[in-house]
Formats: structure tokens, sequence, C-alpha cells
């Protein structure tokens, strides 16, 4: 980990606090009581982070959590911006990576926090994909008890997902994102321009969790990116605005239940599917990311519900072709290497955290945008659609 | 750090879940909104942990943190209670100590929960002093993004001050408590039998804690302390009573309150000296102890009002004749091994968490039980203040 401090420079000549000649955001606004706060999504905000910030509070000093590739591509942009608001900040990097979700990792932020004398009137920032989101939130969450966060993803997946919500945290020898905390940012600022440094592989992956939202309670949202998928990957307009109705979409079910009690669960469709698939594969990112993982947990979902009755397989098909024009995988047999054997997948979704009284919860659905959750599947009609999922070679 | 793993016996005849014949143990209810709790303050409430907490929740598991020592006392008593409840427990030891609230520690106390299998129906006991209370806790707050928490204090001064208001934490290089978490509990058991096993200097330090509500904002308090202190000192209801009181002030405070913007910060009170003692004298329990150094605080934060024309110094007097009949220390004369330079305790106070802008954050009194939060003192004025309390020999 390294740490670098800035002053705000005296010497630059003030710049205009209105927002004279920049594009207008798009906003989304959480509402959660006190605990509100507002996603603006557009292009350029990373240059505008000080005046925005000072928008909703009075910062002396920040604190900019970001990993090694964050740092080079956009952290003295940010550390810039900061200073000709006259916010003090110091960047504080770690390593790349879901490694660094460690109580290890954790504890050097928390204590280069405290050295950087951020005090419960400053704030922390994370600046970085879904990793440095989760790291830096908890830290932030745990300070002095708590100081304000403010999430600047740069990855569509932290866009879309991690960075709306409140869910931090770090993992567990006996599982990911097993200790944390819920602690709800003070603003988001989703610089559209960041997805431009991204591989076409992480986009895509992205791009699947995208997808899910339309798949939760969003009809006219999947026929919408069924029309727009080419200018959505392009990028411009398509692309914020695909963005923001994701964080509409996970907005309201977040408002709706901050703390996971119930129909927060809704956002784990894909993922029970795709948390095996990512067990079984050993977490091995060059074989398959998180997205891909839930871009085949969807897919399965959908195929699922169809062998239990309860949808059309004309709709898991129509899934499958979404995915495939965006080049992501829907099927086992997608996944480099194989997806392991029927007892691997069983027995790494059984560890899985949702799972009471023996019996996985998935989220099943009756069409595209009608998920719903389920307790209690029989594990004989899963094993049986496990089966025949792995002898399909897709 | 021990383990064990307690079923409940299912041979053990039913207890009856009403309770007949038990003594009612006082209630001080703390209005929190949705994360309102109740403090039950009597005997023997240990024996009955099983059927108190099940009349609040419904757990099928329960962690029980404690030190070596409050395992050697109470760990199976509170098991066995729960175990007849059909409560499943597991034991969690640290060693006893303010060491025990590192990030290595705090780790050990997550991984041990969740290899307890404590889901988020289940809870998390703290069984001990300030020390396990305020570790358990934040782990408690950390582990699944938060369980419930039970805090079962067994001294003092955790039953009237660190059991009650939700602040959890661990220490950081950089200070005490600096990383943690607001998280309520949802109930407190305080039997005051534990009581009986402290020392006598353990129970008179926690005492300064009690004194300390008094001179807050409740002057018929201190009337009834002054009148009452040797039944306090030899237990029974007088104890409860004191006890249950205190609660009162802390909660009525916690609850305008909660995260301590405003008034909550004169629960502080004798603290800002009381740290500055505790730092120079190495945090040596040998030297001195939190409660003695509260003490001391207190008897300065009076005598520094007086000096400053705030009180009568007659007031002081009356606060340092009734800290010298509970046997506790007054003065910086009463620092076994001395108090250090005027040099050093100025540098102590000035680390102060409180401290902004350079000047310290005092709560000063104008009287007993009229204690008020006053920001920017005069260096100068406490420097002279500090100087002729190091002259006087008390």
């Amino acid at each position: 980990m390294n740490e670098q401090a800035s002053e705000p420079s005296s010497e630059k000549a003030p710049e205009p606090s209105s927002n004279q000649g920049a594009p207008i955001p798009l906003c989304v606004k959480v509402e959660l009581g006190a605990r509100a706060y507002e996603i603006l999504i557009g292009q350029g905000l990373m240059e505008r982070a000080g005046t925005l910030i000072a928008e909703t509070s009075k910062p002396k000093a920040a604190a900019i959590v970001v990993d090694e590739n964050t740092r080079e591509l956009f952290a003295q942009r940010v550390s810039d911006a900061l200073g000709a608001s006259g916010i003090r900040s110091a960047v504080i990097a770690v390593k790349p990576g879901e490694r660094s979700k460690s109580y290890r990792v954790y504890e050097e932020v928390c204590e280069a926090i405290l050295a950087a004398k951020i005090g419960r009137d400053d704030l922390v920032i994370a600046l970085g994909g879904g990793v440095v989101g989760d790291l830096a939130g908890f830290a932030a969450a745990s300070v002095r008890r708590g100081v304000a966060l403010v999430q600047m993803p740069t990855t569509l997946l932290a866009q879309v997902d991690s960075s709306v919500g409140g869910k931090t945290g770090i993992n567990s020898a006996l599982g990911k994102n097993l200790v944390g905390a819920f602690h709800q940012p003070a603003l988001v600022l989703a610089d559209t321009g960041a997805l431009d440094t991204l591989s076409a592989r992480e986009f895509r992956a992205g791009y699947a969790e995208v997808v899910k939202y339309a798949l939760i309670d969003r009809p006219q949202f999947f026929e919408w990116l069924e029309a727009k998928r080419a200018e959505i990957f392009a990028g411009g307009a398509a692309r914020a605005e695909a963005i923001a109705e994701c964080c509409r979409a996970k907005a309201a079910i977040v408002a709706a239940d901050e703390t996971e009690a119930a129909e927060r669960a809704l956002l784990n469709l894909g993922h029970t599917f795709g948390h095996a698939l990512e067990n079984v594969t050993g977490y091995d990112n060059a074989r398959l990311v998180h997205g891909e993982a839930v871009a085949i947990g969807c897919a399965m979902a959908f195929r699922f519900s169809a062998a239990l009755g309860l949808a059309d397989p004309a709709e898991a098909r129509r899934v499958e072709a979404h995915l495939a024009e965006a080049g992501l995988p829907s099927r086992l047999a997608h996944v480099p290497g194989g997806a392991g054997s029927l007892e691997a997948l069983t027995a790494a979704m059984a560890q899985d955290k949702k799972v009471r009284d023996g019996t996985p919860t998935f989220i099943l659905a009756r069409g595209i945008g009608r998920s719903f959750i389920q307790r209690g599947v029989e594990l004989e009609r899963l094993r049986n659609f496990l089966s025949s999922e792995l002898r399909s070679n897709g």
C-alpha cells in the first residue's frame, strides 16, 4: 500500500462554482430518509468532484482510496478537482483484485485514513471498481465509527451495482463479504468517461448486471436493451441512460428493504447459480469473472423456472439470445475448463449464504421482468436440473 | 482464544417460561425508534437469560463472547440458561484486558462467530466488562453486516456506561476506540449479582462513572448518592437503583443524540482530563484504572470551572469530598508515580479526539448537575490551571 498527500494548490485560479458549460448529469435519488442521497451519472464528473461534493457537504479533507490501476488513471484528476475547491486530499492505494478485501488491507486502509487526519466532518472517496468500493466503504463505516463516503465507481459493474445500496465489506476465510457494514454513501459520482478505460471483457461483464435489473422487474427496460444494445456498448447517451435506469431499479429495491430482510434478495437473481460457478472455478478470473458467472446464472434461473413449469421456455431462450448478442456466456458448457461435477456444484450451492434449513433460496421468474423469491426448492429437482444442464452442450 | 460449543440439553425438564418466583428486575427503556431496547437490572438475570431473550427474539444459536475470567465465572451459567430455552451456544474467549481490543483479536472473534454458524436471525452475547462489550459489539456489528447483540455487562463500569448507547470498537495505533460502529444492543441484562465478584478497587472505579452522571445533569441524584453511598457499596436495592438511574441518564442523552453530534459529548465529563492522565501514566492499570482517571478528571473539571469563575469553589470541594468518601482519587497528587510534567499533560490533551482547530472541547459546569459543553477554551488558561494543579499537594 502506498500513500501520497497533496495540499490544495493556493496558486491556481479559482474555478467557477457553477456548472456553466458542463453537461447536466443524470440524477437518481435514493430515498432513505435521513440517509437519502443522489447518484449523478455523466461524462466528466471527476473533474467536477470538488464543486459537486461542496454542494452537499463542507469537508476540509478527503482520503481517496484507489487501487494501483485507478491511481494511475484517475487519482491526480480527482485530487486536483478537490484541491481547486479547497479540499485537502491524501491518496491511499491498495493492490488490485479481490485479495485486497482482507482483514489486513482493511486495517491498513483504516490506519492510513486516520494518519491522513480525516475527521468526522471529512470524507472517504472510493475511486475504483467493486473491490475498492467494498473495502473503502467498510473502512469509512468503521473509522471514528463512521465518516462520510463518496462512491466514484469506475467500472460498469460498480456503477450499476456495488456503488449503490450501502453494502460494504471484506471476505472471511469462510466466505465472501461475510464481514462488513451497511454504510450508505453521501453521494455517488458515476463518471461514464471512466468506462472507456475498461477492456471489452470487463464492459461485457458489467452489462450482465444491467440485463439482470431488466429481468427482475423491468420488462420494458429489457425491450429497450434489445433495441439499444449496440448504442450502449458504443458509449454516449444510451449508455448513461442504461446506467441511470439500473440505479433507479436498485434504488427502488434498496429503499423498500435497506438491510435485505426481504425483497432486496431479488437483486440476487442469477447469483445463487453464479456464486456456485465462481466457487467451482476457484474464483479464477482468467476462466470466469463475476459478471460472466451472473450471465450464466441468470440464464440458468430462467431455464430452471421453465423446467419447474413456472415460465415459458421461449422466455428463457430470449434471455439467452440477448446475452449471446452481448458476447456473454449463458451455459455451463461456456465455462472454460468446464463447470465441475454435479457433486461439486451442489456442494457449492449448499454453502450459499441464503441457505435456510438446508434448502437454498432461489430467485425464479414467471417471465422476463417477473422474478420472485422462492424458498425451499426441493433438492431433487435442483439436482435433476443441474444434471440436464451439465449434459447440455449449449 | 478458545472456543467450546455446547448443545442445548434435550434431557432437562423444560423450565417454566414465566418468571414465577423470580424477583422483578428494574427496567429502563432506551427510546431509539426502530432500534429501541430495554435494559433489565437485577439479581439472577444470567440464570434467566434464555427466557428473557426469548421474550424479544427467537434465535436458534448464540455466540457468547467472554474473557478468560468471565468464562470461568459465568459462561457455563449463561450457556445452561440458553440451552434450557432451546438456544444452542458457543463460547468464544479472549484474553482479559485492553490489548484484546485489536484488529487481530477482532478478526479472530469475527471468524469464530462465523465458524459457530451464527446467522442473521441469531445473536452475539457480550458477557464481561467494557473490553468484551466493545470488541464483541463491533464483531456483532460486522459479521454478516450486523447480527443482534445482547450485552450482559459484569462490571459496574460496563453496567452503567459501556453496555448502554451502542458505541463499539477497537483501538488504533493512533488512539483508543478510533475504529468501530454504532450498534445498539437488542437487550441489556445487567445482573447485579456479578458485581460481587469485583475487587473493591474495580467497584470503586465503576462508581466514579455513577458520580459522573449525577454531576452532568442530576443534582438530586447526587444528593441521593451522598445519602446512600454506603448502601450502594454494600449491595442490594440501592445498588440496583443507582445503576438504573445511571442507565436512565445515559439513555436520555443517547436518545437525544445517538451518534454524538452534540449533547452526547456531555458524557465525556471528566474524560478530557481523564484520558490525558491515562496517557501520561502509559495506560498502566497498576497505577491508574479508567474510573480513577475519570474521578480525578471530574474533580478537575469542577476546579477548572471554579478557576474560570463559572462555578462556586464550594461545589468543587463537595465533589472532592464525595469521591474521597468513596475511596476515589480526586487530585493529580493522588496518581501513584506522579501525573507527569505540564508539557506531557498538555501534549496528551492536544491529542484528544475532541480537539477542533487546536483548542480542546471541555465539559465544564456551573455547579453540580449543571454541566455544559465549552468549545475553544484558551490554551493559556488551561496551562495556568494545570500548573496550579501540579503545584497543589491535595
